[in-house]
């Protein structure tokens, strides 16, 4: 494989597709087709969607079985849906080509007991054709692997605890409602903390991955939606209101898992209004011997999450068939060299 | 292996000692010998000294060869200088003797350029005896492999800068003056700034190991000494006066390293007196797309170094013979099962 080129398939041409396929190119990888059902983005040249300096030729088609038969790609990179239940029938028509597959989607890091038996039955089938399933993004990397890392450094670990925070001001009126900005505490404990449908927090399926990976067998699981306040006022430009000091700005879903091993794991996932300047939280702390605290500053999470699937790709080309889950995988690697030299 | 139990010797009884003799207990290592020539040391028994509820039957001795001979032990856990050439014999003693060698000498984490020959008679002699030497401690998870995994979610690197940090109170007065502590600028400049002897920092050699580990090659690699001051008045307890605002609390030993494919690594060693409350540092910013900042907070280096030295004794008595760095090995990982489950 060492001179040829990874041949891959965009599926799913939003926004951190326009990342994903300039990175690809930039590392070397060729970007066979491009897949959206879009009537925006249909026809449109890849090169120009994702700012690069030239045409490409490949333009997005809203035909996936078709662009997927004649390309015969190495790889397809599906940024689609959050939750597995949507992806299956787009990870299935590229499996039952035998087709790696990679995938933004949050619940793809750790299906297996969330999404049980979609990722079963992708599982199986990608055994039987040869090719592989893996979830990634910015969880394999600052959810996952930096955690197990620094955690080689810990004599005993007690406790892991982390917050991730997205902002809710990126998704609108709807979702700010739901997580309860600028109901009272009293008023997010009988509404938002209960809604009709619970789904998994992202550091729910990360959070098991992160105990797949420290060989640590899972004991108890439980959500909760805690009201997120601060000590001063926030003006929120969605609902185009100042919340009041003490008022809710958000909520965090707290995730908790005991192990039988004996270490708890517990881990936020504060959706906010963000302040001014402020940016994503990535923050941890190990409580054992010795006590440690570690953090990336305002990560970039689109960015960190479109390099960490590029950076994956060779991995999963590489891994064996069926779905493997990231945490199975070796540490991801930066990719100095064109990313079909790490094969 | 899976059954039997990995036996380690103790060589070097100092402060260090004292924790990864306990660390390799609690890790279900038995620990069958301690070697150390400090006649407050010899004839007290192990467990007395690291404060186990227990006495282990194992004393301090100071024949070193007769331990090792009477023992055999699959490993030699060594903490005894921080340059090769003082460690040199003591890891030929091991070696000869087909023991595995573990050592928190700090040069030792990549000393293939600042003392390439000891390194390669090491390596030869290795090789020839079938057992590996590796240098471990917080460097090689702290400033080399948290360093990689974060950079595997980064599209592209310019640069990485890293500060990390020891305090100067601890090494009495020699060191202190040395580091230029109470100088005026202008005084460093003419003193401390340029040593008769200039020795390697730590930063030096995990530069190194941390572009062999990223594929990168060297261009140049420079050390200059700059002086490190604060806009305040600092009490210094080694020198028993006040450092006036803007006079040195100690310097930053400065390593820049170009490489060949472009990224530039400067990493700074800073000796200084530590304020009230004031911990180590150890903070990484990396430049390129896109730019991450991450650090952990007042990490607990000695406890960091003991417990990496311990969860990297099965990767070492692992790895193929030679002296093999430990930015070659894979990324160690947090032992929650006893050691010899991970061989």
């Amino acid at each position: 494989m060492a001179g040829e080129k990874i041949r891959a398939v965009q599926y799913g041409c939003g926004k951190m597709s326009r990342y994903i396929m300039r990175y690809m190119i930039e590392k070397g990888i060729e970007l066979v087709g491009a897949i959206d059902n879009d009537e925006d983005l249909v026809g449109r040249d890849v090169g120009e969607l994702c700012g690069l300096a030239y045409k490409t030729g490949i333009l997005v088609s809203k035909n996936a079985d078709g662009v997927l038969d004649a390309t015969t790609p190495d790889v397809a990179v599906l940024t689609l849906f959050s939750y597995m239940e949507e992806m299956e029938p787009h990870i299935e028509a590229c499996v039952k080509r035998g087709i790696n597959v990679i995938t933004t989607c949050e619940e793809a890091i750790y299906p297996w007991t969330t999404a049980p038996v979609n990722t079963s039955r992708l599982d199986r089938m990608a055994k039987e054709y040869s090719c592989t399933v893996t979830g990634s993004g910015m969880q394999d990397i600052f959810w996952i692997n930096l955690i197990s890392c620094v955690a080689a450094g810990i004599q005993r670990i007690d406790r892991i605890e982390g917050s991730v925070s997205y902002n809710v001001e990126d998704y609108g009126t709807a979702l700010a409602k739901a997580h309860g900005v600028g109901l009272s505490t009293e008023e997010f404990e009988k509404s938002a903390a209960h809604p009709e449908e619970e789904e998994p927090s992202y550091v729910w399926n990360s959070g098991e991955a992160l105990c797949s990976k420290m060989g640590w067998t899972v004991r108890s699981i439980s959500q909760r939606r805690v009201p997120y306040t601060v000590a001063h006022d926030v003006y929120s430009e969605t609902l185009g209101e100042t919340v009041k000091a003490g008022r809710c700005i958000g909520m965090n879903a707290l995730v908790t898992i005991e192990t039988y091993q004996g270490p708890t794991v517990e881990l936020g996932c504060i959706g906010k209004v963000y302040g001014k300047d402020e940016g994503d939280m990535c923050e941890f702390r190990i409580t054992g011997e010795p006590d440690t605290v570690f953090s990336v500053s305002n990560p970039a999470t689109v960015e960190h999450t479109c390099a960490t699937i590029v950076s994956r790709i060779p991995d999963v080309i590489a891994a064996p068939p069926g779905y493997v889950t990231s945490e199975k995988l070796p540490y991801a690697r930066h990719l100095s060299y064109p990313a079909h030299l790490y094969l």
